[in-house]
């Protein structure tokens, strides 16, 4: 408990935003959702001291998604140059000042958290591409292939170094971390049937474990609002709840005798592993205690195991299963890091053992693949990934002779589980309300037209617009785009010249180049900035509206905003379909779509789409008679 | 040579697009490049046929390439709804009948493909997203996977259904055809040096590879172009040669005495495998002709093995490396369906084993793992794929401890590779003259605005158009959009009312619903089609402008485009720089982007730009001062 709220204080205290998996916020944000100290220092430090603090604590959480969202949180700290508040700055860097490379950076990040957790350096590609990433690019696939290599290469070496044992439990496993491979993988007809009602039960199970994971997050949310006391107190008692349950179940279950063609110690004492002695006489052991007091990682390595087929009792299995899938339900969205990985994994393979036992006289399959397949049909029905998953569980388990069991079963539970919810980050991503953008249009976006969602009123600027003008536009609104248009004397008629952006305002309002007169001063300036001083700054470091300092005398003067606007901004007219300008928005990874009239003689531009227009709440706020689904 | 002129006969006669890899031109038809026959019936025959041939004929060539292309065929087959020619149609299957869910199923086509021919479906899937596909979308993963994992339980049932041994070689190998798993993967710091040593002479074997096959593809097409029977002769030329150096080859090598402690027979007679006799006395081998007088497999079977380290002198393998290399080279462009991933695994894998034997005394690791290291990196250096080279090797060889060296040498090809030349596919794209469009635009574009490129003269339509005047741009052109403008009195001023194409035209002026006056007949002959009258038709299958029968007195009338008109299409404006416009263009997968003027007062529409006026060759050929790599 001690640990428990160390880890809890760190996570309500110091940073709230390293609560949780970590995955979705990862994801939201290589979807463009730039929200604050997702990614910040303080939260890498403590996502790693609490994943460290609440794994140890024995909870039933994973480290899978805090190391996927420690990965992140480092590439981000390279990409925005390094930390100025911790003196950590590196000049160089600053070449990931912008988005779509600090973007690159993150997902490489994200995928090095996977190849690192798992020992997966594949999967960890196919992680960043199938789950994280939003956007993919040919070069993106090589950049995270180059950081799973890397990082496959330094754990090899690590492991090599740690064979001395002197490394604590990191060394175990090897690359391979839960091998099967000894397993006779042979199966028949009946099997094939028995795997097909894993993966149906699993789809099922799966997809109520979102649905409850969702409940419980709701519940908590209303809890951990009232303050960090309140957070804390909620671990407290989730990490009773746990302690109850590994120490006092075990008594439930009955003693078995050590079977005598063993490699291994049985009854194991004072380490972890197999065979745990507990309560019960000297020779025999505890099944029941083998799963809860061992590491997540042994237990899952014991739900594994084909050497002795017999060892768990049905009865085990099912107080384990029932056991950490509520533990793992109520354990989601406490004040600590928590991967929901091995707590699906852990009961899926107890759920897939148990049936495999059941099923013993009817299916021929080793129990530990059992094991392993219904590993396989929870993470189907709560993650709804399909091949990042696949090769993760091939280099977890070493096993390609199992692939076409696996690709069924995680494709019979993802479509089961997908008639009744969505995937568990995009829940989670939904419940936070993150503006995630999907990348297909909703059904109903085709009965409305771009204009029907503009929200207004539209802020426009003139060519060279009034100093004043332009500051109470920035204080008044929290818009990051404005369009800048052309008028007489600088164009024949009012014509649309671009878009300029908040954050390049404020860096030319900042240099104070004001005119007295409204004139053109185009090159004038722009020798005064270097390409550099526009680049995006760090999360929460740009410049503010408040930092600006101009006086009455200056709010009178003119800037001529040519130079700094973008002057073919991507446009749609206002009678294109909104699915059809949300595919351009979301397909080109827009912040900003301008909508311009169809016919002549109006004003140049009708208003602004932004990623807030497109979300299905404020379209069918907007338009309630609209069948959601149609 | 019979199998030879036969596979020649057939590609030659009936389907010359049958000839070579497939590859490419799959992966350019996935870019959007329709050309004919690509994809047709006969192909796919020739194809089956053709591949079965040439690879029994003994040539250096891989049934792989063609598995894709075949795959990818029947996928197109199955798409446009069947063939009518040949009597097997489906009248569900016209929901295929539109772009994106024709290229989805060739996509899950030629996955299926790869998944086949190295019995890895998880490479399949990746290959298919990394190399063909030029579109990804979450959807697309899932249904290649849902194809490829259908593809491993037919094969699984299959190899249990052969196991019996009465399919021929079909059954060898099992579901990993090179299983390697037996050696022992431990490696240290001198043999990281030689593996990086191998990564970077693949590299460099591999580019040189593909420049060699591009200068012999040209000469060959010089050849090919003069007819049939030159083509047929060019295949019974390097039949000749592919002979002389199978039968002759081996004479130079020495015999060496059979080993004792082997479980095979030695020597093999009679059969394909190991340790073959040819000329030499009882008891011994001759390691020359087990490496030639074999199927391609058991060749690769043979380098990759580490059972007998000793079993190729180091000059066999020097005399086959050399020799595969040249065969591999010359081999590809004659008019023989032919693969271009056997002859490069056995280049590698024989150059592998020879450099591992060379560093022999330096270097602990097998000779076996050297083979397939040299094979990574010949494959990383000639096709520049990494992930799913990466899985693929893995699923032939199921060594999961060899993956960080793996990626390692795949990382240092390709990247060696990629200095000097471009990935073979995209060479031979290229080469045949295919408008692939790239992913990324090219830097001198960004020198250039869209009106810069745009090829005139504009051929536009009114809203109310004369049907002698369509005709006439139908008839005169071979544009496949048309810019519909509205004018007085169906607007104020004229305005761009949007694009219609090519094909819907055709539609529409063959059902005659003309008026002698020009006024809106909007609804009225809406009820007249349905949708799927405008659908896309099969290739080559569509209306063509000959088809239509319009006499003199229906030239003189007026039909009303509005109700065919897309009035939304995609735009930019004419000051849009070319290279963000070619993003918009790649990225949305369109065929026209209409590009308007800045200033209002101007026609709608300047120009329409298509996938021709991107092409490097049409900027550079419009601009020949620009730098092309600046």
């Amino acid at each position: 408990m001690i640990l428990a709220i160390c880890a809890g204080v760190l996570c309500a205290l110091i940073a709230p935003a390293a609560a949780g998996s970590g995955i979705p916020e990862v994801k939201a944000y290589l979807n463009g959702v730039d929200a604050h100290s997702i990614l910040a220092p303080s939260t890498l430090l403590v996502k790693i001291f609490g994943s460290v603090f609440g794994v140890a604590a024995g909870f039933v959480v994973g480290k899978e998604g805090p190391m996927v969202h420690t990965g992140a949180c480092i590439a981000n700290l390279l990409g925005q140059g390094g930390s100025r508040k911790y003196h950590l700055t590196w000049k160089w860097l600053r070449f990931f000042k912008n988005d779509r490379d600090r973007r690159d950076l993150i997902t490489c990040g994200a995928a090095a958290g996977v190849a690192v957790a798992f020992r997966a350096p594949v999967g960890g590609v196919l992680f960043a591409l199938e789950e994280a990433a939003s956007w993919w690019r040919s070069a993106l696939l090589w950049r995270t292939f180059f950081t799973t290599a890397v990082v496959a290469m330094v754990l090899r070496s690590l492991i090599q170094f740690c064979k001395s044992g002197k490394c604590g439990l990191f060394g175990q496993g090897g690359l391979i971390m839960f091998n099967v491979n000894s397993a006779n993988p042979s199966y028949n007809t009946a099997d094939l049937l028995a795997i097909m009602l894993i993966g149906v039960l699993g789809g099922i199970l799966g997809s109520l474990y979102n649905y409850l994971v969702d409940k419980v997050l709701r519940t908590y949310s209303i809890i951990n609002e009232r303050g960090p006391a309140f957070k804390i107190l909620l671990v407290i008692v989730v990490s009773l709840l746990t302690s109850c349950c590994a120490y006092g179940l075990p008594w439930f279950a009955a003693c078995t005798p050590c079977p005598t063609d063993l490699d291994v110690q049985c009854p194991t004492i004072g380490r972890s592993g197999n065979y745990k002695n507990f309560q019960c006489a000297e020779g025999h052991y505890n099944g029941l205690a083998s799963l809860f007091l061992n590491t997540n990682d042994d237990a899952i390595r014991n739900l594994f195991s084909s050497t002795n087929k017999n060892e768990f009792h049905i009865s085990a299995l099912f107080i384990f299963f029932a056991a950490v899938y509520f533990l793992g339900v109520i354990t989601y969205g406490i004040a600590i890091p928590s991967g929901l990985f091995i707590p699906v994994i852990l009961a899926g393979a107890s759920y897939g053992r148990l049936l495999g036992r059941l099923l013993g006289s009817f299916a021929s399959l080793d129990v530990g693949l059992f094991g392993l397949l219904g590993a396989a049909s929870f993470l189907g029905g709560t993650m709804r990934m399909t091949v990042s998953l696949c090769v993760i569980l091939l280099e977890l388990t070493n096993d390609l002779l199992m692939l076409p069991l696996m690709m069924l079963v995680l494709l019979i539970s993802k479509t089961v589980a997908d008639s009744f919810n969505k995937g568990v980050y995009d829940q989670i991503v939904k419940m936070k309300g993150l503006p995630y953008m999907e990348a297909h249009a909703e059904p109903y976006m085709r009965q409305l037209v771009a204009s029907d969602v503009c929200s207004g009123p539209l802020i426009s600027f003139s060519g060279v617009e009034k100093v004043g003008n332009i500051l109470h536009a920035l204080r008044m609104t929290r818009h990051n785009g404005f369009p800048v248009i052309d008028e007489p004397p600088f164009a024949d008629a009012p014509e649309l010249c671009g878009l300029v952006l908040r954050s390049h305002l404020l860096v030319l309002l900042n240099a104070k180049k004001f005119t007295k007169n409204r004139v053109l001063t185009r090159t004038e300036y722009l020798r005064m900035f270097h390409a550099f001083d526009f680049g995006k700054a760090g999360s929460g470091k740009g410049l503010k509206v408040e930092d600006l300092d101009i006086n009455e005398e200056e709010m009178e003067m003119y800037v001529d905003l040519h130079p700094i606007t973008n002057t073919s901004p991507y446009t749609v007219v206002e009678t294109m379909s909104l699915a059809k300008a949300a595919v351009l928005f979301r397909e080109l990874g827009l912040r900003h779509v301008c909508v311009v009239p169809k016919t002549p003689g109006r004003p140049p531009i009708v208003g602004i789409l932004t990623r807030h227009d497109f979300m299905p709440e404020h379209v069918l706020g907007l338009y309630p008679d609209i069948h959601p689904h149609k």
